[in-house]
Formats: C-alpha cells, sequence, structure tokens
C-alpha cells in the first residue's frame, strides 16, 4: 500500500503558467499579510491603546480584516480590477484569484487600519465605523485603485510611470491623511483620555509589533507575484529600512530626552517599514539605508518637535499619531523613490521603459512621484469629507457620551482583563 | 572564494519525484499548522479560561502537541498508514515522512486540543490527560483513520467516497464528539467555576485565535501536499468562510444581545474554518460563503438559544462550547460538501471518480456524507466511553477537589501573572 | 484587460542558477528566523523576568535585533564570508545576498540574544550592551566565523571536517560561554531581585516560546538554502528532539519535584531545539530522539541538581540560566552529532568527503567535534573578557545602583503594564 502516491496518481499537471515555486511564495506571502492583521495590528492597537478601548481597538481591526476581505470578494474586486465578477476557479483564474483575494485585499484593509488609528475612541461604535470605513473601503476600491493605479492597475497614474512598488502610496499616504480628515470631521477623544492614555500592555504590543515587521516581508516580497529576483530584494531593502529607522528613531529619543523609549522604537519601525514600501524592489539596498534614516528622523521631529509647535496639527486629535508615522512616512518614501529608483531594477517589474530616478539621471520620476502625492492628498480629503458628511445624515459619528466615559464595557459588554481576585474584573472599589 | 556556491558544488540533484515548489509549500505549511497548536491554541485556550485554570490549559495544550507529535512518530503513524515503522531517510521517504509527521500529526492534535476545551478545568491533572488522552490519540490514529480514512488512507469509507478534504470530519465532528462524552463522564466544573469563568485576558485570546486563523491556511492548504490550483482554492475559501462566519455571528449577537461581542466573532471565526475544512479544496469560492452564512448562524442558534432550552444539552460541561463551535460546525460542513462538491475540483484531487454534490446532480452524495456522520458520532461516543471506563480503573478522572478549587498553584506550583507591586502574584489580602 | 497578466508580459526569466522553489522557501525561511527574536525572543525574555524589566528586556532584544542586522550589511558580512563589501543587486548576488542577511544575521543575532540572558538585570542600559554587545558582534563575526567556520564558511575548523549543521556550536556553545563570562565581569542582579525574581506574564511567555519552536524549523530548514530533502529531514528532527525533550524534562520535574512546570516545559523544548541544531539535517530521526531525551535530562540536572551543589556555577549570576540551556546543550549536541551524523545525509551536504559519526564507524569525528568545542570555549572566554576589560575603561559595565532598584521606569520612562483603575500603572499606595 503506498499512501504517499494517493494524490501523485491523481493529480494531473498543473497548467503551464503555474510555477510552483511562485505559488508557494504566493500563498506564504498572502499568509504573512494576513498576519499583520490578525493578530498583528488587532493586538498592536488593542494593546497601544488606553485600557478602557482595548477589546475595542481589537474588534474594530478584527472585524475590517472580516468585512474588507468579503467586499472585496463581493464587488470592490470588480470595481478596482475591471472584468471579472467574482474570483471563481475556471482557467487559470483561481490560483490568481487567491492572490488578488488576500495580498490585494490587504491594501483597503491595511488603509481602514491606519485610518482608524486617528480615531480611535470617539467614533460611534461599531455602526459608524461599519457603515462608513466598510462603504469608504467601497469607494477607495473603487475609485482609489482605478485613478491611482498600483503596480497591478490600469490606472492613469500607473500608464504616466508613477512608482508605488507595493502600494505604500496608497496604503500609508491615504490613510494618514484620510484618517486625519475623519478625525477632524469625528472630534476628539474625551479631554481625561487626552491627557491619560497610557498604553495598557507593552509586551503585547511587541508581539503585534513583530508580526507587523516580519509580515511585511509577506507584503513586499510577495508584491511580484513570483519568487524572483525583485521578491528576494524588495525582503532585503524592508528590513535594512525598518531596522536602521528604529536604531535612528531610538537615538533621537535618547539624545533629545535622555531615555531610549520602546515605544519610540516601535514607531521607528513602523515608519521605516511605511517609507520603504513604494520603492522596496526596486531600489539597491544601501538606497534602503538612506530611507530609513529618513524616515526615523522626519517623522521623528514632525511628531515630536513640530507637532508641539503647530497649533493646526494639534487641532486634530490624532489618537495614535496615524499621520506622522504613515503620511508623513508613505509621502517621504515616495518621494525617494523619485530620486532612487534604479534603472536595472525598475526593468524587472515596471510597465514604463527607461524608468529611472535623478540619482540616476530621471529627474522627471521625482515630479511625477511629488504630483502623485498631491494628487493622493486632495482626493482623500475630498472623498472622505464627503463621504463622513453624507454617513453624519444617517448616523452620529461620535459615539455617545456616556459610552466615551466608560468604554469597553459599554460598547461590547467586555473588558480586556479578569485578572483580579478569582478572575474578576478590576474594581476600584475592591481593588484600589 | 565564492561562498556563495558551498552549497550548490556539493548539492547532488534532488530526485525527480521532489518538486520543489511543493516541497517548499510543504514545510511552510508544516510550520504553520505548528503554529495552529503552539503558540496558537496554547494561548487562546490559556486565555480564554478562567485565571486560576490559565497556566493549566496552555500546560495541556502544550504537551499534547509535545506527546502526540512523538507518539504518531513511534507509532501511531504506523497503525494509521500502513506499511511503514518509522519514517525514516530512505528511498524518498524522508521529504514526504516530514510532510505525514507534522501536518498529519496536526489531526490527532488538534483533536486531543479541541476535546480538551470540554473538560478543561475538572480533569484529574496532569495524570489522567497523559494517560487517557495520549492513549487516546492511539486509539484514535490506530482505528480511526484506518475506518474513516481521509483522503490519504485506505479506509472504507474513503473508497466509498466519502468526502473529507482535509480531516474536518476527524478533527471537528471526532472532537466535538469525543470530548462531549468525556465531559459526561468527567463531571463538571465546581459549581462557582460554572457561575463565573471569565476569560482572564482577551487580549491574548486574539493572538491566539489569530494564529489558529492563519495557521488555517497551512491546514488546509497543505492537504493536496502540492502548492497547486487546489491548494490556492482551499486557502481561498478558507479564509472567505471565515471571515463571513465572523460577520454573521457578530450581527446575530448584535440583532439579539444589542452588543458585538469580540469573544462571539473569534466563536464566528472558529465556526466558519471548521465548516469549510471538509470541503475547502473542492468547493467554488460562491460555496465558501454560504459555508460561512450557515457556519455563523447554526451553531449560533445551538449555543445561544437552543442550549439554554435543553436539560439534556445543560447536563454536560462543555467549558469552552466545543460541542458547538466543532461537531456542530463539523457536521455542517460535512453535509455541505454532499451538497457543493464541484466536479472539475473533485477530479483534481480524489480517488473516486464522478465525485459530486447534490446541488451538481450527485444526490448519493450526500446521503454518503451523512452515513459517515452517523458513524463518526457512535464510534467516537463508544470508544471515548470504553476507554475512559478503562482508565477509570486506574487514575481517577476527576481533580481532587483541593485542586478545583485552587487551581494552577496547585497543580503546577505556577500563576499566570505577577504583575502587582514588585512583581509579586496576586494576593487577595493585600492587593484587594 | 488582462491584469492579472501585467507582470507576467514583463517579468524576464530569472536566471539560470535561481530556483524559484528554493528562492520561496529562503524567502519563507528568513522570515520564520526574524520571527524567532521579533516577536519570538522579545516577549518571551520580556515576558519570563520579573515585571521591573520587562520593557528593558524587550528593548535589548529589539534593538540587538535591529543593531546586528544593520552591522552585518555594513561591515560584518565581509568580515565573515570575505570578498563583498555590501550584497548589493547584480550577478547572481542579490537573492543570496538577501539569504545571507537575514537568516545569516540570525546567528550573531540569537549569539547575542542568549547571552544578554545571563545579565538581564544589571547592564548599565543601554549604552553598555549597545557599545559591547554590538562590538563584540563585530569581533564575533569578524573572527569566530572565520576561525571556526559554519556549513558556508572557509574556516579551518570547517575545512578540518567539524560538523556544526546550522550554527548550533557557533550560537548555542559561544553564547552560552561568553554569556556566562560577561555575568561573572557585569557582577550580579541585586540581592531582592536573586531572591525573588518571578515571571510576570507565563502565557505571553509561552507565546514567544512558540514563535521561537516553529521559527527554528526556518532555521534548520534554511540552512541548506534550498528546499531539498536534508531541509525537510532537518524540521522532522528539529520537531522531534524539541518534543521529546519536552517531555523527559517534564517528566522529571514531576518525578523529583511532584508538579509538572509550564516553565520546565519551556526550558526543555529549548534545550531540544538547541541540542540538535548542529546535527539537524545530518542524522537520522531515531537519533533525534536519543538527542532530545539526553538534551532534556543532563541539561536538567546540571541545572536542577548540578547548580545547587556547585560553589563556582553559583558564583555567577546567570539571570536566565542560559549556561544550561545553551551551553550545556550545546556542547552535547555537537558531540552528539560527533556519534550520529549519517554518512548518506553528510554526503548531501558537508564538503569533506566520507564524513560519519562515530557510531556508522567515523571515531575520529568525535574527537574533532570535541576540539572544537574546546576551541569555541577557550576563544569565547578570552575573547569576552578583553573586549569588556576595553568597554570598561570606557562606560561602567553595570547600571547604577538607583536603576537596578528601580528598574524600567528609570531606564526607559515606560512600564510594561498599565491595567489599574482608569488604564493607570500599578502604584502601591493605591493598588494595595
Amino acid at each position: 500500500m503506498n499512501n504517499s502516491g494517493a494524490y501523485q496518481e491523481h493529480l494531473p499537471a498543473v497548467p503551464e503558467w503555474l510555477n510552483k515555486g511562485d505559488n508557494a511564495w504566493q500563498m506564504t506571502a498572502a499568509t504573512l499579510v494576513g498576519l499583520q492583521s490578525m493578530p498583528g495590528l488587532v493586538i498592536l492597537y488593542a494593546s497601544i491603546v488606553k485600557k478602557k478601548w482595548a477589546v475595542n481597538s481589537a474588534f474594530m481591526a478584527l472585524y475590517a480584516f472580516a468585512a474588507v476581505l468579503i467586499c472585496w470578494v463581493l464587488l470592490c474586486y470588480r470595481l478596482a480590477f475591471g472584468d471579472k465578477l467574482l474570483p471563481f476557479w475556471g482557467k487559470g483564474a483561481v490560483s490568481l484569484g487567491q492572490n488578488y483575494l488576500t495580498r490585494r485585499a490587504a491594501i483597503p484593509e491595511s488603509t481602514h487600519h491606519y485610518s482608524n488609528g486617528t480615531i480611535e475612541s470617539p467614533m460611534n461604535q461599531p455602526f459608524f465605523p461599519m457603515a462608513s470605513l466598510v462603504y469608504f473601503q467601497f469607494t477607495f476600491a473603487g475609485h482609489h485603485h482605478h485613478f491611482t493605479g498600483g503596480l497591478w492597475g490600469g490606472g492613469f497614474l500607473y500608464h504616466w510611470g508613477v512608482i508605488d512598488y507595493s502600494g505604500g502610496y496608497v496604503i500609508h499616504l491615504a490613510s494618514g491623511i484620510s484618517g486625519f480628515t475623519a478625525a477632524y470631521w469625528v472630534g476628539p477623544r474625551m479631554k481625561t483620555d487626552r491627557e491619560r492614555y497610557v498604553p495598557n500592555n507593552i509586551l503585547l504590543m511587541l508581539a503585534g509589533a513583530g508580526l507587523l515587521w516580519m509580515g511585511w516581508s509577506g507584503f513586499n516580497g510577495g508584491a511580484p507575484y513570483a519568487a524572483n529576483i525583485v521578491s528576494s530584494v524588495a525582503i532585503l531593502n524592508t528590513n535594512i529600512s525598518a531596522a536602521t529607522s528604529l536604531l535612528v528613531w531610538t537615538t533621537l529619543d535618547v539624545v533629545y530626552f535622555g531615555k531610549p523609549s520602546v515605544i519610540g522604537a516601535v514607531q521607528g519601525m513602523i515608519t521605516g517599514l511605511a517609507c520603504i514600501t513604494p520603492g522596496a524592489g526596486v531600489v539597491q539596498s544601501w538606497a534602503a539605508i538612506v530611507y530609513g534614516m529618513l524616515s526615523g528622523s522626519i517623522p521623528w521631529y514632525s511628531m515630536m518637535i513640530l507637532h508641539k509647535k503647530s497649533t493646526l496639527l494639534q487641532k486634530v486629535d490624532d489618537t495614535l499619531a496615524v499621520f506622522y508615522t504613515h503620511a508623513v512616512a508613505g509621502i517621504l518614501g515616495g518621494l525617494l523613490t523619485g530620486l532612487f529608483a534604479e534603472p536595472d531594477l525598475c526593468e524587472l517589474i515596471l510597465p514604463v521603459k527607461n524608468t529611472k530616478g535623478a540619482f540616476y539621471g530621471g529627474g522627471s520620476q521625482f515630479v511625477k512621484q511629488l504630483v502623485a502625492a498631491l494628487f493622493i492628498i486632495g482626493w482623500n480629503i475630498l472623498s472622505t469629507t464627503i463621504i463622513l458628511l453624507l454617513i453624519r445624515i444617517l448616523i452620529p459619528l461620535r459615539m455617545p457620551q456616556e459610552q466615551l466615559m466608560i468604554g469597553d464595557d459599554a460598547v461590547h459588554g467586555e473588558e480586556a482583563y479578569a485578572l483580579w481576585g478569582d478572575g474578576e474584573k478590576y474594581d476600584a472599589t475592591q481593588h484600589g
């Protein structure tokens, strides 16, 4: 009895176009990207917020992961990419369908997650985000991708030659801007929450951050839909940029504030990852060090120094500083790609011939990247505003005051921890 | 000095039968399946139980992972699959041996984990589970697989044409039923524990749940032992079913109870994953949405509504509601596969020619699935009862009363958290 | 519009030497190895220490991950492997460059992590580890690899035929010895910390331990830089050894102390993983069981029995018992490889013809392994001592007394948990 051959006898040869090495990597990369959201961002956001919002933050990230995935299958995929209604099985469509689904859905998903970061607590829960942000994803997918284009689409910016290697512009710049805009309309947290908003669990935050970092290898490495040279370069550069940025941010923390903050280290890691994304597969590794040095310092400066001086920036209550870690880091990465895109690597993956950064003589590339940034900024301020104002007609954007005061228990009937006494929740009258 | 070539000079060509893309995916899938147990289920179960049982739940899942793996290598593999004693290296056996070991061991492992869920706290620790459940695995592997068959084996149900794509019947239905039976014999938790059993750490539970979900891509995607079209379809469907089920369960929670529960969302995710498993690689993606809609509602109804009305169901103390999340979801998935198995996909992976679900004209397939379910239910009630009664002669099934009262500290001399004061354990006299 | 073909039209064929299955596995294995450190060891070390050192332990592991990675790219890679300055893209160098970077950087990284374990709290933070241990990595990479050699290098021990399959000697023996030496020079923790040092969060420790275990599949499976038979064998053996060792350690705990400790189980898991590493891909699976049985008992004996009798061992304050879990387990594994290295498997991966363990007639192999161990021990005591004494001229090795008393809050201005009241940190005056 040869059990091991049970499949081999029956399995037909895979079609010509399907390279099993590429397919193995795609399935792996998609899973790594899934890990970034669930549990990565679910626990990262849940543990970096104040205790009373832990369950709520987790819930938002979790339902969004599920909701965006289903929206994508049912409608948005078609809005964004054209001809097909559902990525069903059939003439060579399935394996790619799988790729589309899980990795591509990551783009609206991540955008949603990151935008949420700005309006963590005051948003009316959970009906407003269900109504608004899922709806926002539809718009996002339907229009944004078409116009902005990624590497994969037919958007006009793409055909004009704008480089957005793994969707970094679409995710980081768009989420930073639309999140900031939404935070403006939803309004700030309660005064007591603004004044004291200590992360409830730094160790679990690091668990989430680690999955985010390593999952990024799937995100940037998975962008070529192949296990080729570009995917390897992208992973190398992603790690170099994240590590450099983390070290630069930490060094600045030590120099200016006297102490290395582990939360600061994670912020630096995130800006390093966000920044390299638009260029990960098209720049050389020395350039990735430049990305990391700038992503560890410019967002740091804007968040730690500029923010405190600017009344405009303080006017909007950006709960998790997403504007700095994503919008600033995203635009920085897109512009740097206009400088450092390497001709030979561009040749391997881009559709427009002779693409190259200013450093290699392609001065116009920098201009293209800048125009794309301005387009994305304008588009997101406008569309987010319109959508939120429309939704405000149906549902209040802001959580009722009593929910704002109590937090998780009022919204979900659940509290994050039951660690006291005989497995009780924290009770101030009993536990001090 | 060309270091990079150090291996390439020496490496002999791999044998003809070994496709490196398939092998890369198998090693990855096996690792993802490992992550489902350790740390996935270890931390999921540890944090969803009451604080006093956290270490114990973790320990049970952890030792079981190790014990089942070793039993599998030493004896059960042979009992289940026939000719070979140990998966040693030799004529093409090793790489497959590795597949067998890690992914296939996942089946008894998962069954064990899930069955444990019903009898979390009252089971005599750790000698009873060591004796009984590891022993149960032997039986499970030796008989269950032979008779029930999976895709890989020579069981009579398999050759008759029952579809159990990735072992969903064997894992979910069997674990739900045998766990429920064991819970009957072991008896209920203490009264105070039944009345108040709050999850001690919802955020860490989500970390475990996320690893369980993403690891499932390795489980269902790894079933064909290849990086082919079926594996991609299976991953796509797994994610669709889980996401749909999570959203349906959450919606029902909101409609009936007024609040979205994040624990409910995780229950819905688990039922969605369990339900799709028997059909993941042989149904189309629209059908995966049907699986998800039913797995998010029927187990919800049985757990939230039916359970409260049924004195029979309340008689057995099913600590983690495994009966609903696994047995009900498992049988549902097996029967749905009898409806929706798609002929072309079946052709790619099943041994019986012209297999198809009722929806495609194969009415007899539904009957086969139903017969298989009844066989599994009967077999598990019977064999679990016999094994437990035999073991009861040697070891009390139930933990001594004083251990039941104290929990972790009495059983393991360890407590989950030491977060108070200068790194102390919780002390009611000191910390309220 | 055929979007799915967007890449396929443009993608040039990958070069001859690049097998996509191998490359898919390398990218995956590198990511798994990354997960071992971040978040694996970051959260494992952070939650196994006393609460007041949680953030500090996490920070050390995190910055080290980043710092070593960058050192590796900028300088150490060249010191260790020769001809090239940076792993830039070009004639077939990139994909391998990526391999070098992430997986090979894992070796100095892991060594650093494990060495840190011995001197967790008293080390002057963070300037001393930044100065000393990053500097130590340079030395480590520059000299250690050259002389000791791994499978990949040109070291004299390598060419003499010493077997160190996946760098287990370099990582585990070296880190255990150099950590122990450093602990001698840095001096012990505070007396109160030595007396009471309870892990602050056992559940999160298990999350880290699980990622460490599963990531090890990437570490040992990734060593051949290919998805071939050796990588599959290595993964199988890694899991068998870890599981056996965990069970043996737990059994000894039960027999001697009456209770199964989950921390003990994790110690056993770690020794099982460390022990198999020097031989994972070159021994048969029955031998892996022998490795596991010895790694679950000899380090257990040395740590639980011998340590309490030996005033010499007690003289050095080895915070996390790294000497036992790494140095003892590492030397054990290296010597066992001298016994059990299987000729056919050796042929597949080693450069020296006719390599085989004593069990297969190669008695000289055991002698070679023993000489290598003595060389590594001597080299590490010497070089660590010299480096620390040099650094002591510039920076005190020991943290100031007030930092030692307060812990995280003094060093980083952060505390691990804010779970009390309205999201407050623990306050003894308020919370008992």
